[in-house]
């Protein structure tokens, strides 16, 4: 059969999100992404994300991007007619995800078990800070200390002694993030279990924890400590086993990162430096002495990256054939041509802005198609057409829900 | 019918994965993790990462969980015979990964259009640096440069003039291993479009750079740019928008998280450093006006954490429910009791070491599972055997090809 590639592969698929904040709303709108038809489910006061970070009369620009390509409508989860429309709406769907505190949606009606009885294979994704099990389970889920607890903190921090300042977090939520795409592999490994080849037609649980899913990206850091008792430590801007590799600064301010840590780039970069006696000189022989003698090192090459402005600097580096690249802040990502060339800055138009919002485009990029089918829609926009078209509601059931404040 | 869930949710999935250092080998692990018959293509040198960061006798202990559950064979891809049962071997595989630089496997004879002559419904991920097309598809794809592009590392740094020092880097490969996630994703979604309900037992691409996956993750960076030229700055430990949520310092050199910008955790704390006088008190009424205020009252807050030790500060702060934590190492990851509930924490048998490995468990779980089946194997240690049982290669055959250098 062919396929309408313009509405995504996961097209067919439908996802029923009671979701809130970060990690399951990013993790549905992936599925969004790429074709799945989300429902959000959000309540009358809607998802606090519509009013985070930058606002234009009290929108949220992130909300164009965060929200994009689902479906939104209201429910008051706390009366029982809602809770009962939930159980309608999840039986058309083949998958829920959500993210309240372990146990919350049993409290609200919605346990797995109910759901199940009008769809026995219904997929469920629960995301959470420490997982549905065990003795941290009904902590509060804060992103900053699961993105602790799963050791990446510690190591995104300066080389030990180097500074008297906290160890630093990344300027967006990249736990919450990473716990969404892990859930958005369980929601679609089970998927394939249901309904690919020898499928099993059941339902499956995914359980994602977000201290979990940082502490899965550590590397060696868990083996070398149980081998070796080993304490992995941050390094700064650098490697741990290759150097120079780090940030330079530059005389107008910026940071240019320089990856020369080759024997022949290390001798091209000395070369261009002027310092060409350094090649083979003791404590610059061979990667492992340069690592140990990382401090020294980086001080020469940052006073000579400091007398040149960054472009100047990363002229010469290109010119040398040297790995380089400026550190991008957000007016370089949305003017880079490969960027450009490929879609991933993106004019979409949005009504909420009377024009267009610049939008990152669709990763994963599926058979070249990268098409945003619409932004963050405002809240309840969809209340109506889903109650309609999945409940056989009619115009006044509708109204008379609103009435009540059930929707 | 019953699947037997000991063999994860993906068993019946084969991937071949032709696959070196970071992105293509996470990304086949996970699917590997969650049962897919994963065969790992090496050279007959050896992936790097089987000599990368720490080791006993020359064997990396990351080796041990980057390698697990996986299948691992050695080909001389220079050689046509060794091309040649690439060809065989991928005709019973559903997916193919792989992350050379773009174009390599053509050179190499495996191009897509000769690969799916045999299996014309193989699904191909490529990762790469920034993606298959574009003006920058041809250069070479350092994580760290990455993680610049995508706008990561300028984001992780201390507040504009806090530091004279670059902007640092975790200490792990966190562009690899999120490239590696968006391409499981790609795989997955693929497979549920060839083989799931209405499947169109087609052939699909997954397109992955490394650039891309980061700059997906930077949430309100690029909307809030186009529409107010804003660019987004760094906050260090904190949160641009909430005060005070930052790390602060103890007695004994550690750091312990704080979250207590809501106004009754506020007040708790104060109360708890014996300020009462400041809640309410100018520079700190709400969050918005500690936010403005964040450098002078992190200093305070932190005057007050450097007189207790790490563990005393936290039994303070727990007692009296205010949201911390310590800034976890290695070691208290190890240690952890609900890591440890949950399975997280995995003493895996590995021959190499002549004794267990400590890994960290599988993420996403589901259905509870959570069992490591083997660890990373030596070199060619599944040569033979998959050779034999997907090529019906006898003995003779298989040592004609040894001798020769072909495996």
């Amino acid at each position: 059969m062919t396929i309408n590639r313009r509405l995504g592969v996961l097209h067919g698929v439908r996802v029923l999100e009671i979701g809130h904040f970060v990690a399951a709303p990013f993790a549905a709108r992936i599925l969004a992404d790429l074709g799945a038809d989300v429902i959000k489910v959000e309540p009358p006061g809607g998802d606090p994300v519509r009013q985070w970070g930058e606002q234009i009369d009290g929108k949220s620009l992130w909300w164009s991007v965060h929200g994009r390509n689902k479906r939104c409508i209201t429910l008051n989860l706390k009366t029982e007619r809602a809770q009962s429309i939930v159980h309608a709406l999840a039986a058309q769907c083949d998958v829920l995800i959500e993210n309240f505190r372990p146990g919350q949606i049993d409290k609200l009606g919605l346990s797995p078990e109910t759901l199940r009885r009008d769809r026995p294979d219904l997929i469920i994704a629960h995301i959470s800070g420490y997982g549905q099990s065990g003795p941290y389970r009904d902590r509060a889920a804060f992103g900053a200390i699961g993105e602790a607890i799963g050791g990446l903190r510690h190591l995104t921090n300066h080389r030990p002694g180097a500074s008297d300042l906290p160890p630093v977090r990344a300027g967006v939520s990249i736990g919450d993030s990473i716990s969404g795409l892990y859930a958005v592999i369980g929601i679609l490994a089970a998927l394939w279990r249901r309904e690919g080849r020898d499928g099993d037609r059941s339902a499956h649980t995914i359980d994602v924890a977000l201290t979990e899913s940082v502490l899965s990206l550590m590397e060696g850091m868990l083996p070398e400590y149980g081998a070796l008792a080993k304490i992995k430590q941050p390094t700064g801007g650098g490697i741990a086993t290759a150097a120079p590799s780090d940030a330079y600064p530059t005389a107008d301010g910026g940071w240019v990162l320089i990856a020369a840590n080759s024997e022949p780039l290390f001798a091209k970069l000395m070369g261009l430096m002027g310092r060409e006696e350094l090649v083979g000189a003791q404590g610059f022989r061979g990667n492992q002495e340069r690592v140990e003698n990382v401090a020294a090192m980086d001080a020469l090459i940052a006073d000579w990256t400091r007398s040149y402005g960054t472009s100047a600097l990363i002229d010469k580096l290109t010119q040398a054939d040297i790995p380089n690249s400026k550190v991008y802040t957000a007016a370089d990502c949305a003017s880079d041509p490969q960027y450009l060339h490929r879609g991933m800055i993106q004019s979409v138009d949005d009504p909420a802005f009377d024009g267009p919002v610049t939008h990152v485009g669709i990763v994963p990029r599926i058979d070249g198609e990268n098409g945003v089918r619409w932004p963050g829609p405002p809240l309840g926009a969809h209340t109506r057409e889903v109650l309609h078209e999945l409940l056989a509601m009619n115009d006044a059931a509708i109204d008379a829900l609103r009435a009540d404040g059930v929707v």
